[in-house]
């Protein structure tokens, strides 16, 4: 043990330091962040922007809410384990905290000045939040199987194909995904899905640890409705104006339908008809999911609740039957369902958003429609760039697509994003399989007394009125 | 229990598809919301907003504030009861969202556009909320008495009731109530205690489950601290300008003050002198409701100070005497004891908002007393009014009132609500009493064991060293 | 006991007296919250601002995310200690809405209008969140061991002196602090060492109640995530522009690096190599707190992150060695380990200030540099302000400083903070010890069953399936 844990804190401490100088040698403030560049500054005289404009007053609260369903969201939600409580927050603010900085410098990679530089500015730290829900949603695949050195690894692995990905998707094939259902949901679920099957294969994943205690289960419920409540600004944050504002009411509607649904399935599939925790703490989110990739187009409020309420059906469906089936037929082990929540969900974005190109049109968008699929504006120097132009100057030359090749981007954007997480994850499992990584030995599954120090039950304290039965002291390095 | 369950869940599918029909025929984005409408787009060359002018950026933080209150405050301040935790937080979820989806049809019968659609945008979000809030007070009243197929039901009847009043009170009477303390919370807390009278009456309401744990109690704190927090945007979330500034300075100050003096008299009026949990939970929040009719107004900070403390000691002593006195004399079982702070400090608020008219002059408001008071401006065409026009152009003729006509004319509001709500209330009980819903059985009142999956004691499993006595299993379908 | 409460009850009630007697006497609405003042109403025909330019807008989310930390973040991240989760969050709610109102009074001393009015503003509640924050650190301190009518008496001493402590910083050796890791962290960690080392000298404080439970570090860890995600606002809520851009990122990107540097030393400095709780629910917030005093300045991303690195690093060792060895040595107890936490990286924070001033250019700055540190603009009639005038007429005469001068003047600031602090606190300490206030017996201490009413154990009710293990029932006026 001891061993391990020298491995770990040597590892993350090179981590940091390799970080340190990557950040030495590669970034830089971004112009609005920058006190020298004074036509970003408070300085009217200069040509600076007033405060209001200066980006940050645009971005702040949003960058807010999306860091409250990063870190208490997903870190709440992985607490419903009785035992594993600890781990769940505490690993998730690690992980969550070494994906952001890795993030910027992997997209930087693909995104960086012409002195090779990465500006860093408040959108940075929102892509980053997105990049560490991608390793959040495959940490819950494996929650309670893998070590927190694995995990680090895992998340150095992941963030680099997540970058690589979205550039693929967003920058070479002009797919949009405003709620990144596509680039982070279902990227997250499948990698984290095949690094189980791969890391698991011939593991015995049962053990009497994995479960819930009502105390756990409502914690789990912060999480839930931390995300639940936050999601609007999740898919809205890098939309803007009346696309920010379809953003917020699609996923609203969205997610309640999801939320109306998830209870009646629910009822119907459990066991006695009772309602299921596990439901409510993960299908009512599928319509955040669900609507992502479409969230800031012209759906309109019946569509998000169409969207919705099918996938609380297709996520509740999935805790009962997918579930199960996988682990009996694959022995795919996936502690938090996370197929159900953001994979399943997550394909049935993309669906989505390609079935919205084919319809897309500027009946609906009138010419925003270039700025929302802005590969189908026309070609530079064609006839009908140079008449758009007249009514809109802004406007960027693009591919010329049509709505139908628009829809086959799309679809094309989620089969590479399956292609890439599927075949990252496993080759990720088969790393995490080296004798270097170790493995998680079966007596520590779903445990978190194996790692960190917990407060011991009191066995021979006199009991005295009004002291509860839950009574501890610390265990203090007698083992 | 199978047979109930079934019915709970395929009414909520039906409700959902009628909500989802309802939305097809009649909700339409609003202007601001739709891309195909340039003028509120992004594009200025067709006039169009700028992102920052678009309504979204002003309310998007508010609603997001609103919603945590909603979701988390209440959801939250209800898991107090030891065994109705997932109940609590769960049909919470259930009912708002429902109530949301629900008020959006309810007030477009209200306000819809020439074409007979209804406009949805961010307010109506909000607004949605601001209906849930009231349900969910309502709920707070019956909690653990009331199956979930009831719930459903109440919530149907009192959003329509609730968005009637509304229309009664704002634009028939043109009261005014910034944070809705006569429409909102004074309307949700006596239609619920009719409902209890009515639903309960020559029932059993005592039942051994029916009291907190130590861990719950802990738990509901999350849910008072997050309403106290956010109750400044409730009180803001439709006010602008300084309107809003004041909102939020009054909120606060008035909510510390009841914070102080609820500990003062918790202490003096409890068993032994201790503080007792119930007040700090929920009169701690008295001074929320009862600045709310009046937080926009210019109360100064010792107005809101004053009406904070009375709040506080008013909640206080009616967790203390109030509550008790109306549950021995009148059989009414009020579970959050919501009379003490909803309905009492609702009223209070109410009256506070009618003297408050009173007083309301040009002196403190200048001319924007006929914004605040839209009735009180001049009566179109008279001299009044043109001389008006000349300083600010876009005034609204109104109904010429005076202070003192005002001030009745947000009684009659107070009245018109209580009216409303205990009649609703009432016929609701008695719709509820109807073999069809059916009644929770003494026995599964205040306890979630009866209708969600709980897990289940570990009784046979070696304890070893750090585990703690919070071993359960979940226990599935052995029943 | 009784005795003791009802001196309890009186006195909060005198305070809130005293303090609403103060607001008629000497507070009014800041101009822009005023509506008389129509300079600053919505309404444009009169030079009124749009509801956008109110500084309600600019300043309300901030305000909003300030407020979570002080009530849900202190509130929660004290609910560690098993026994005393009520005391912990519901002292820190009063004991906050005691300061902020306090804090309004005597800062106005400092800062008032000619009339000698205080303009209360939405500034003026984010400033009384700040004072709340130095408070509830050295309640922190002190958690456990202190009746509340202590805390409320030491809560208006240290207001005051804070207050003064931070005219004296701000106004006249215009230092700058604008996360106020000096006069915030700094001041209240040093108040509060003081504090208890006078108050508890010859008491035992060491009590088997002292010690957390599974489930109370987990609650413990829902204050410490809030905490740790809103930090960017606490630091950036006073700065604008990108000012306030480049606090968001330093803050973020610090907290980060404090976040993975705990878990590597944790694990390292930990008995048996495991992580300790005590060090991921305090340490890795250390990163806010050591950057607060510079988060604004040209730090760059890798400053940021050599800041947030090293105070991980100081407050895990600190936790570790630091506590056990003042606890030995001068019986100086510190139930939250605020030495470590604020302390220690809050003196870091300021020397770091230190640094940052001597480095400070126009190269870095621009013209800006002269609105970041005022007193380095050139004096009234210089020909150097003459000059700056011509590109920017709103620059204000400061005392001519140079860079390391200002350094100077930030290393006098930190002294004079920690001078006020430990000499304030000692003298509170000798105030506490009197008879007038009590003092906690020892087998009182970190017990909230002493003054609070908590739900007793059900001990003879029939266990039944589902039922849970935590099953109480609330002792009422029985003992």
């Amino acid at each position: 043990m001891n061993l391990e844990h020298s491995k770990f804190s040597l590892t993350i401490i090179c981590v940091q330091l390799a970080l340190l100088i990557l950040f030495i040698l590669f970034s830089c403030y971004k112009s609005d962040a920058d006190a020298s560049d004074v036509k970003h500054s408070t300085i009217p005289a200069y040509g600076g922007a007033t405060p209001k404009q200066n980006s940050i007053s645009h971005y702040d609260s949003l960058f807010q809410d999306v860091h409250v369903m990063i870190f208490i969201g997903f870190g709440f939600l992985m607490t419903f384990l009785r035992k594993y409580g600890y781990s769940a927050v505490g690993y998730n603010m690690l992980i969550a905290s070494i994906a952001i900085q890795w993030s910027i410098i992997c997209r930087g990679i693909f995104h960086h000045d012409k002195n090779g530089l990465i500006p860093v500015d408040i959108t940075s730290l929102i892509n980053g939040d997105f990049a560490a829900a991608a390793v959040l949603i495959t940490f819950g695949a494996v929650l309670g199987v893998t070590s927190p050195f694995q995990l680090v690894s895992i998340c150095l692995i992941e963030v680099f194909l997540y970058a690589l990905n979205e550039y693929i998707g967003i920058e070479l094939l002009k797919a949009i995904d405003v709620g990144g259902s596509m680039f982070i949901h279902t990227f997250g679920a499948y990698f984290g899905l095949a690094l189980s099957l791969v890391l698991r294969k011939n593991s015995e994943s049962e053990s009497k640890n994995e479960g819930a205690s009502y105390t756990s289960d409502i914690f789990a419920m912060v999480g839930t409705v931390f995300l639940w409540m936050f999601w609007p600004s999740f898919n809205g944050a890098m939309a803007e104006g009346d696309d920010q504002h379809r953003a917020v009411i699609n996923t609203v509607l969205s997610l309640s339908a999801s939320c109306i649904c998830t209870f009646a399935i629910s009822a119907i599939v459990s066991a006695e008809n009772k309602f299921n925790m596990v439901h409510i703490q993960n299908a009512t989110l599928a319509g955040g999911v669900a609507v992502g990739a479409v969230a800031d187009l012209m759906l309109r409020p019946y569509g998000a609740l169409i969207i919705g309420s099918l996938a609380g059906l297709l996520s509740t469906v999935g805790y009962t039957y997918v579930t199960p089936f996988l682990q009996s037929k694959l022995n795919l082990h996936d502690t938090c369902g996370v197929n159900n929540l953001h994979g399943m969900p997550g394909i049935m974005s993309g669906l989505a958003g390609a079935v919205m190109a084919v319809i897309a049109s500027e009946t609906d968008y009138g010419i925003g429609l270039y700025k929302q699929y802005p590969a189908m504006a026309p070609e530079m120097n064609s006839s009908h760039l140079q008449e758009l132009r007249k009514d809109l100057t802004s406007i960027e030359p693009g591919d010329g697509r049509t709505a139908g090749q628009q829809a086959l981007f799309q679809l094309l954007a989620l089969g590479v994003t399956l292609c890439i997480a599927i075949i990252g994850g496993a080759v990720t499992g088969l790393i995490m399989r080296l004798p270097l990584f170790g493995q998680v030995p079966d007596a520590h599954l779903f445990d978190d007394s194996k790692l960190w120090e917990v407060p011991e039950e009191e066995e021979n304290v006199e009991t005295h009125k009004g002291e509860t039965n839950q009574s501890f002291e610390m265990k203090s390095g007698k083992e």
